[in-house]
């Protein structure tokens, strides 16, 4: 049995005989009561299923494609070895994430360091673990990376990062590729053609492409394709000066749902509008067949992903609105309060049950701002019902906080009929782990 | 020597002999390198002087008063310590909030448990603990902390939080005591009543007193009196019913200076409103001389605090903007993303020299909206400077995520010509520590 909004849900998900929502073969009113909520539901199904959708929608189109997850979406050693295990490479913005793709065991040739301001602690780290790519931000960077580089005798792959000037029309926070942007070396300015040239005799630095990335979400085709030709056209303007264009990035920035009414064009049509582009531009301005880099990250992870919440309090104020508290909320999910994100939801064990009244889902924090849904349509709740938020595996837990202090939720991963931990909960000790006086105290960090 | 903005940092600050800013007696450019940056510092003298601010212009007014610290603004064991030895209450809004402040040997019964959706397992945490006062948010928790502490075999005090229907005129984000809010059990409903009635008739529970709050931050005074009005008259009117008013708390939410155009009234006149508005309107409707709790957060921490970044990568854009990258961002200063809160900024290691061009400060993490003060007139900054962001007390560090998996920052102490660290800077190990795959696999995480 399906339900009205599954298509926000993972691909395995349903409702059992007994009326629950189920995902990976597993009773979501289950996973709540063997690990807490709030807590986050990875399905594998869905994970596996984007990768292999994206590589294959592209690669059919353009053989010569590398789809890199872009870690910041969501990223643990657990996430990262199942990366590797699809044969994708993998986005990195920080030494933590570059850390975190090491401890999964993830191949570091296949690995691309992003960032508008990568320290030196974190470029020397990147050399040093034999990092795939280096895609460099700035003219600043460039010279650093090339003294660093030869300061440990190596030639490092780069990408540069330029700002095409094309507006993806998406949340201003969230949009990268203007011209008024911290990111990229802009082409509009003259700054991107001092980088190639720089770059090209940078003895360190093997150059092997450029870069870009407009935003996201996207949820139209043509700023791709606009993109694409605008940095076609400057690197065939490059060739004579030496530029070899044998790498390729549009970045990434597709889009998933969030709600039903808002649904994006399938993983297929970015596909071919990229690859189309990329095929008739570098045809036409001879610059052969250089490789394609997509860089998924909410695609791939978003909609594996599932939050479950319990009902708490709930506030009733006749005529004006009813709130339902949830035990979670901005800490582990800031992106209503922070973009006005908007979500849906379904009552774990009332799937069957008919929507008769108009809710706004809240948290537990102490901030008016702490909403995760409002204005939905759901059963009637009661305390202790399992509400379950779909599209939640993306921008969730990697933004999570411990603002009051509340620990950040536990991540399992369901397939196969079985769920399994690969994070825990945090503990009110792991949140004081850092805290120095009481360690030199020699103080017990609280009976919890 | 002083600085044009020094009256938003702490009270200690100064330039140096050597036009570098000092906090505390101590080099803040020599913290920046002692400790790396991001760096937090607090400054003890502003901490303490705010906390005997509050209780010296409040109890020289009305001698019953109680200056309980909002924790949620932040807290570490250090704090916890530093507040308990000045002789404040605590408000504390979790379990993890409550454990710090055991952690950091804070005597129980001067602690408030505030929260909309406190669960089962705090509550029971808190009467177990011997805790001071519940601040009861609703019916439901009503009944659920009545049968929890007859189950202990204990009588909990307990106040109500009402919601009395004040607009304090401040970020919707951060309005709290409007009707339609999460928070608080209404006086318009007819709830608050009904609570009041129940509360009286709850064997377990010690009804002590009222509570409201009602937002963060508050420019204006007229939003206090205005509520103390309409909750004492609430108060009266329940009498006859048998309700005692023995406690009284029109929360917090005392504002402080982000920039020097718009500076808060000072402490003693929030004070003079709250216990002139009490006073007398307590005297008219004859409620005696309730104990009076007031609740600052933001405005003992967050001038005491200043961030330190050191400038990285400098992107020009001619005409358009000049972006200075600094090493934190987003991830340890959340206010400027969410709540486009402005804040003022130095150059910690060019304090002589005039501010020359406009810059925008913006952060490492991968998203535009990562930014923490737009278009600020600073001298022309290189690459190893030090920016200090002031104001960076409150809601910074307690609001901070491992977004891009950037370790969060080190935190210090500075007093008397010396700096000692109360919480150092997170590892990547501790970024990984709740990963259970890694664990199990046996695997190192990660060299770095």
């Amino acid at each position: 049995m399906t339900f009205s909004n599954a298509e926000l849900f993972p691909i395995t998900a349903g409702v059992t005989a007994g009326g629950h929502l189920s995902i990976g073969g597993i009773d979501a009113v289950e996973l709540a009561s063997e690990f807490g909520t709030p807590l986050y539901v990875y399905d594998e199904a869905t994970l596996r299923g984007m990768c292999r959708e994206f590589v294959g929608e592209f690669t059919s189109r353009y053989p010569k494609t590398t789809v890199a997850y872009a870690s910041k979406a969501f990223i643990n050693p657990a996430l990262a070895a199942l990366a590797e295990e699809e044969g994708l490479g993998l986005d990195v913005v920080s030494g933590g994430e570059l850390a975190v793709a090491r401890a999964g065991g993830f191949p570091m040739e296949r690995v691309y360091f992003h960032g508008n301001n990568k320290t030196s602690d974190e470029l020397r780290m990147a050399l040093e673990a034999g990092i795939g790519r280096i895609v460099v931000d700035g003219l600043h960077e460039l010279d650093l990376l090339n003294r660093l580089a030869g300061s440990l005798g190596l030639r490092q792959k780069i990408m540069l990062r330029l700002s095409p000037g094309v507006d993806p029309h998406t949340h201003a926070k969230t949009t990268t590729g203007i011209l008024d942007s911290k990111f990229g070396i802009s082409i509009d300015t003259g700054d991107a053609e001092r980088a190639v040239r720089e770059a090209l005799v940078s003895e360190n630095l093997d150059l092997v492409g450029l870069h870009c990335h407009l935003g996201s979400p996207i949820f139209e085709l043509e700023p791709y394709s606009i993109a694409i030709d605008a940095m076609l056209t400057f690197a065939a303007g490059l060739a004579p000066a030496g530029l070899e264009l044998r790498e390729f990035s549009p970045g990434g920035g597709f889009a998933i749902g969030y709600v039903t009414s808002q649904l994006p064009p399938p993983i297929a049509a970015y596909a071919e509008v990229i690859t189309s582009a990329l095929k008739a531009r570098s045809g036409d301005l001879g610059l052969g067949e250089p490789r394609l880099v997509v860089e998924p990250g909410r695609a791939v992870v978003g909609r594996a992903g599932v939050a479950l919440y319990t009902v708490g309090a709930i506030k009733d104020i006749p005529t004006v609105r009813k709130y339902v508290s949830l035990d979670g909320g901005m800490g582990d999910n800031i992106r209503p309060a922070m973009y006005e994100a908007v979500y849906e939801a379904v009552a774990a064990n009332r799937m069957r049950e008919p929507a008769v009244e108009t809710v706004t889902l809240v948290g537990k924090f102490c901030e008016s701002g702490d909403y995760l849904v409002r204005d939905i349509a759901l059963p009637v709740l009661e305390q202790g019902d399992v509400v379950a938020v779909p599209s939640s595996g993306a921008y969730a837990p990697s933004m999570a906080s411990n603002y009051n202090l509340n620990p950040r939720p536990p991540i399992v991963m369901v397939g196969n009929g079985s769920a399994r931990l690969i994070r825990r909960r945090e503990t009110h000790e792991d949140m004081m782990r850092a805290d120095v006086w009481q360690r030199e105290a020699g103080k017990d960090p609280a009976g919890d």
